[in-house]
């Protein structure tokens, strides 16, 4: 029989929500959620007792049966939303979310890894920072120049695109989220900045690629099941206001 | 028949050193290396046609037999360390770098993260920026928790130290290194500091798991062939002089 999983999540957390779309995808069902209340008032035993990094999402793996806010000190423990996603791909190959093809393998990590520095950086950058969307521009290009694609069939391109893999997971949850501060104009930035960037990623014609992998991502059954943006635009209402009042 | 694998490097890069150290345990002696100017005076080429992101190390791999410095388009290129380490450890699964059990692989790539983000940010923060050496500490602090010991059989370990995987690669690369300028006492902190630090790492006692781990990947022979401390040392001597004169 499979081992529990237990999964700390919050649910506009776009780390978490790479998880959830992997659980899906995993046809995982009988996994325990347990939303975690980040910021302040996280409970103390997450950080002593689940995740060190004091981060969603984390999971406990196997271990005997307990509460989800009492977790046993023999279950297993891993945080990070990538390796988390890879620990349950790897649990359930059948989902195919990673390429048998060493190749394509490196290259989705690559992929991946551009999404946690480069993408990361740039979307704190201007969403919390205040810095210029310039930034955020040339990240999403770098991503969208790793993508298969009729000009770049060779050299630096990822598996994504054609297979479905944790690339795509990695990369859509942080750019569904963007769109949507976009959309709201709510983040560390000038007034009218942020839907001016939702047209111009929409309108200048430099992102068609990446606007089809998102497409593509949003097609699937895994994101329908896991996606709620009435909840996340409410929830950044309250939380990204604030930005805005407190950036330099 | 194998497919021919370019490797750029630098000799004193811990990053590159990874790479080396990998290729050393599968086995394979036919690639080529190519040694690369780092700094202002790398070839541009390199940029261009290997790695966008102009870091060592990057690898070409298959493609038609060409001379390194004129890298076609029709090879695979593949960076950043880590990435390179797994692609070759995926294609030589003899070498058991990469456990197999998938528990043992997530705790392999946790240790490794924390590798990339603590450990390297703690460490170019006391060489390069003049941060206290508390941080760098605290780094390896975290590190050796997630080791296997007496005291920690189950929860935040990682595979690494029973089994010689990828994670005792990544980490000891940069260890060896931040011996070699502690002990010669060079980098942004002040005189003295270096040596007291390496002091400190031997004989605190706070660090036994982690020299014990440091010592293990010595002995293995894929070390031994890959590391040359005098050429670093002498390399160190001219390169972090400079850190105390510019530093802040
Ligand atoms: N690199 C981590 C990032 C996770 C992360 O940043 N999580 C945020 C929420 S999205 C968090 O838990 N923050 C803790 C807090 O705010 O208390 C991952 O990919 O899992
Ligand atoms: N995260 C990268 C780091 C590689 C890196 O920082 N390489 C340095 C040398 S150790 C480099 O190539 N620097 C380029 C330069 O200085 O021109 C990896 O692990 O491969």
């Amino acid at each position: 029989m499979a081992q529990q999983i237990t999964l700390y999540l919050a649910q506009i957390c776009p780390a978490a929500h790479r998880v959830e779309i992997v659980l899906a995808e995993a046809n995982v069902t009988n996994h325990t959620r347990y939303e975690i209340e980040i910021g302040p008032n996280k409970p103390k035993w997450f950080t002593e007792k689940v995740n060190p990094a004091g981060l969603v999402p984390a999971i406990t793996y196997g271990g005997p049966k307990v509460s989800p806010n009492q977790p046993s000190p023999d279950s297993i423990k891993i945080g990070e939303s990538l390796i988390i996603s890879e620990f349950i791909a790897d649990l359930y190959p059948a989902c195919n979310l990673i390429p048998s093809d060493p190749v394509h393998r490196a290259k989705m990590r690559q992929f991946m890894d551009a999404v946690m520095t480069k993408y990361v950086a740039a979307y704190a950058g201007v969403l919390i920072h205040g810095k210029p969307f310039e930034e955020l521009y040339t990240a999403l290009e770098w991503l969208q120049n790793m993508l298969p694609s009729a000009e770049n069939t060779a050299g630096f391109a990822v598996g994504s695109g054609e297979e479905f893999t944790l690339a795509d997971v990695a990369v859509a949850t942080l750019f569904a989220r963007m769109l949507i501060w976009m959309k709201m104009d709510l983040g560390a930035f000038e007034e009218g900045e942020g839907r001016k960037a939702y047209a111009y990623l929409h309108d200048s014609g430099k992102f068609v690629r990446l606007l089809k992998q998102f497409e593509a991502v949003k097609a699937r059954e895994s994101w329908k099941k896991t996606y709620d943006e009435d909840m996340i635009t409410e929830a950044y209402k309250i939380q990204l206001a604030a930005f805005r009042a407190g950036a330099a």
